[in-house]
């Protein structure tokens, strides 16, 4: 079973690659091949300077061999082996009409045959439409309505809570969907396993139809310094509270894959605030919990 | 004390301040007060678009209430007051020939009397010049001898292991000194008091000569990008690794102020590396523990 996932979650990732390779229609993935000293390694697919992205990245990991030490402690277990696989997504677009995107898929399992699935996808537009956040948020909604009729509820509000910025009391973005440790309490396994893949295969036309929308709109040189300015915030989320980065420097993960995250380039101004009735400002008046996105006044 | 203690940390920000002003020539800090939910506030000086400086802070604080209770945890202490006081300095320059510049200097006083002087200086050259950071770490040397003869080795030691990368393996830049908890089994009060004073006015003569020699020096597109690269690290660190923005922002210190270290730009890009011989791969050779600075080869 470790085999038949790793290999899906590998053959999502060239999915996605080649998707997105299409959508932007110049920029062209490169893959790094790494191992992991300890075992396993992964596939890091990078896209730079494309008419749409202007850094992005695709990861595939499926590592393995003895837990470290601080995972020990946090799945309450002593010393065991551990093998873990995944597809991890961010991109940062150039124009700052398209919204940032996150996508994750991951499988876990521990020597003692426990198992447990998690993921996510969020987005982070640097300006917030309304009708595109809530057409998201349905896109969403259709496939955990698949598997349980409470996902999206639970999972949208996971989402709320997880990549909320604490410091700046603001959500990344609009949200979406975010769960963890997904056992055979909630489903049994080969239904868990085909929500996490309906999910890493939603990414492409999630973003397509987001892109599609925005990708011709023109922008000022303000705009462009707000999204510099809301990559800022992007940076302090993924390298303050993101569990995933903090998980894999802590463990010794490849720091280039790690940080892949990160955007090209990112900028901080002293206690900026958006003039009052701006676009900006109306952005940042939405990026707060509890939202109902689906259907959004 | 307290309150002498504060008022010179104040003083010796207006004394920078002015003194930074008088280097740049041209940008002027602009200085709010804010006042802590708790008690006590403070001092945020910020500098931007000078000719020297691209952006700057100086910040002084003087806080006090109860005892936030993750330190309860870190020193070992129950339910208790403490009052803390400190100036701490970070300083992005324009041309990339001249170093970033970070200072700190803080006394910490619990409820039942603990006392405790703690500081750093560090120097982050985008390019290291070996003779400009052996000034730069004589410096040093010269006040921590005033105090104690083991000062110096002591400091620099500690501030090689605080200043340092882990998922990098690289340190932030050719290091300086650090120290924390120093108690009255170190000196006494009124010396160690002495001794941080002596830090921070050495703070401006000491950057001066940094940007004498360099700020004439004019730089490249790829120079530029290369410090954009290095600021990238900077922002690692603050965010990843710094004790001192984790407890700002653990403890609901204002974020404005703690984040006032970051860069007004910084760029990421996958996997760079410099070419073979070039300055930029001397630089990164050069970013390691355990470099004898006051006597390079």
């Amino acid at each position: 079973m470790q085999e038949k996932i790793a290999a899906t979650f590998r053959q999502i990732q060239k999915e996605i690659c080649s998707g997105l390779e299409q959508l932007d229609g110049k920029g062209k993935f490169i893959e790094d091949e790494w191992k992991r000293d300890g075992g396993g390694g992964g596939f890091s697919c990078v896209i730079t300077n494309g008419d749409l992205v202007e850094k992005g990245g695709v990861n595939f990991s499926a590592v393995e061999g003895d837990l470290p030490s601080p995972l020990q402690e946090e799945f309450k277990t002593g010393n065991t082996t551990f093998f873990a696989t995944g597809v991890s997504i961010v991109l940062h677009p150039k124009n700052p009409h398209v919204p940032i995107i996150h996508m994750n898929i991951r499988y876990f399992e521990l020597g003692n045959g426990t198992w447990w699935f998690g993921g996510g996808i969020d987005l982070t537009p640097h300006y917030v439409d309304r009708k595109m956040a809530s057409s998201f948020h349905n896109r969403l909604k259709v496939i955990c309505d698949k598997y349980h009729p409470d996902y999206y509820v639970r999972f949208k509000k996971w989402a709320d809570e997880y990549f909320f910025i604490t410091h700046r009391n603001e959500t990344r973005g609009i949200g979406g969907i975010f769960f963890d440790k997904l056992q055979e309490n909630e489903l049994d396994k080969a239904r868990l396993f085909n929500f996490v893949c309906d999910l890493g295969r939603a990414f492409v036309p999630a973003y397509a139809e987001q892109v599609e929308n925005f990708k011709n709109k023109t922008f000022s040189e303000k705009e462009r310094q707000w999204q510099l300015l809301r990559r800022g915030r992007y940076v302090e989320f993924n390298l303050l509270l993101d569990r995933g980065t903090k998980f894999g420097l802590q463990t010794n993960g490849r720091t280039e894959s790690i940080l892949m995250s990160l955007p090209p380039t990112a900028c901080w101004e002293y206690n900026f605030k958006p003039e009052k009735d701006s676009e900006e400002s109306a952005t940042l008046a939405l990026l707060k919990k509890g939202i109902d996105w689906v259907n959004p006044n």
